[in-house]
């Protein structure tokens, strides 16, 4: 925790830069979310170079009054980003991702700004020819570290619900491990390109008790390929209407997630995302008797705030 | 067995109707397939009302030609086919399937022509809202039928890879239960829809390493929906190449479903469907020292031939 007061920022210039949405906030000294903005300026819609110009664009104002850096989580650090900042190995922690930042070296920038690195860790496999797996995560690692920085915990297990979900395993302050789960790419995937598509209404309202006997049919056994079709016959069988099919079908994928997981070993549950999504993960783990909390968008913030404590003693001019 | 030789075919006109084309064979009294034709012409290119037309341009000289009957299996016996059959539940066998063959009635047909029913069966739940959850087939049945007919077998396990794969458990002649998975589906949809799509090479040549990779890697647990992301990272750290990538995804998906099942329990194995298909089920099952018995397009003529000689004793003139 070398802490360096003299550079801290009085302001703080956040960023997460996804694949489809960019989202910003400006930050005082004592971690107070002061404004938020968000475009659909994800990666995909810069083209090469163009970085530079669509931060501008979208925080330039922010970045002229007076913030005294700037921290970018998320895909901009990615191949496809604005500088490529390498994954950082678990186990890492504050310490470990604030030394491998990666600070943008671009005349037209006002402030100084780094990208920050994501995650990787290995699943060994043990397999001839496939020793070990690698898995990646970039802009959850700073959900993490403001989910334990808001909680005040070091020890516990993050689930960050999403089009690939992750669950990370947090041991003294420091992801030691984590895996990530196809689990809602899947689910758009069935519900709007599959034979299921025909029969499930996506737009339908949540239906919990739908919802619970797609955990509860997983818990079952069967498997994923098995049970996904069950959505098929049920509705052949007007057995289930297109509303809670939807439901359904978010039980069975989600269900399927915890099953690969030994959740009873967990001591804290934290679930960040979107409210929606938590509560669904929220109603999963009640079924096991496990209180989570729930966390949101204030992650992210609070996550690249607390590391810009851990900022090296010299952040390099614009 | 209560055949009826008076009312016999000389030669039986088998149709395998399905949702995206339409094969048919001319087959004599002993079985012998003589001709065989393919068409893109599913029932999801045949307009309301226009099933006989079809029927008569693909097949209508062969109708001509003296055939005693034409037996019709597959989708054209859906709800959007040309006559529905309703699912005849199990057990099933020769005679329960050919007591339920719904006989179609148009003033343009040639010869006594029949649907047949696919298969139902029920899956206890034994969950508060849902007793049961119901599985069904369409033509897989009488590929069943004929891989007993042509082995000379009465117990065994029967599997129809493909899109949605079949797992039938047949006793003393009878489809007693089966168990559908999104197989084929899944795959197609990760390999072409999905993130991986990027990555993955689907025109490569089949990979057995890489198969193989994928098969030890499902059995080592961790759920489809971690390791279809593996596909993502190996790609990601160039530790598998787009070609053989696409082979472990096949892997991973045909390692899950056979990891949903008890597979050891089986007696004799028939795996019914392509080369290239049925190849990499037996290998998988290979690996578990389990023999298995392959089969391809023959299954469906046998199965309808098969089936002709369970004719009730009276066909209606068409």
């Amino acid at each position: 925790m070398a802490a360096t007061p003299d550079l801290q920022p009085t302001a703080l210039l956040a960023l997460d830069w996804g694949t489809s949405s960019l989202r910003g906030a400006r930050i005082d000294a004592t971690g107070r979310v002061m404004d938020e903005r968000a475009f659909p300026r994800g990666i995909l819609t810069v083209p090469a170079g163009g970085f530079a110009e669509v931060f501008d664009t979208c925080f330039g104002d922010w970045a002229r009054e007076g913030a005294q850096a700037c921290l970018i989580s998320g895909m901009a650090g990615s191949k496809q980003g604005w500088v490529e900042a390498p994954y950082c190995a678990c186990p890492a922690g504050f310490a470990d991702v604030a030394a491998e930042l990666r600070w943008v070296q671009d005349a037209r920038l006002h402030l100084p700004t780094a990208i920050v690195p994501g995650l990787s860790c290995e699943h060994r496999s043990a397999l001839p020819g496939l020793a070990g797996v690698p898995d990646v995560m970039r802009g959850e690692e700073v959900q993490i570290l403001g989910a334990m920085h808001l909680g005040g915990w070091r020890d516990g297990l993050c689930i960050l619900p999403g089009t690939h979900s992750k669950w990370a395993w947090i041991r003294d302050g420091r992801v030691t491990t984590f895996r990530s789960y196809m689990t809602g790419e899947f689910y758009a995937l069935l519900s709007q390109q599959s034979l299921l598509a025909r029969t499930i209404d996506t737009q339908a309202a949540f239906d919990a008790d739908a919802f619970g006997l797609g955990l509860a049919r997983t818990g079952q056994g069967g498997g994923l390929l098995h049970n996904a079709f069950s959505a098929r016959t049920l509705s052949l069988f007007a057995r289930m209407d297109a509303g809670p099919l939807a439901s359904y079908l978010s039980g069975l994928v989600i269900g399927e997630e915890l099953r690969a997981q030994d959740v009873q070993a967990a001591a804290r549950v934290t679930v960040i995302g979107s409210p929606s999504l938590t509560a669904r993960y929220a109603l999963a783990f009640d079924r096991l008797g496990i209180p989570t909390h729930r966390m949101g968008a204030e992650a992210s913030w609070a996550g690249l705030h607390a590391l810009s404590h851990h900022l090296p003693h010299r952040t390099p001019s614009p």
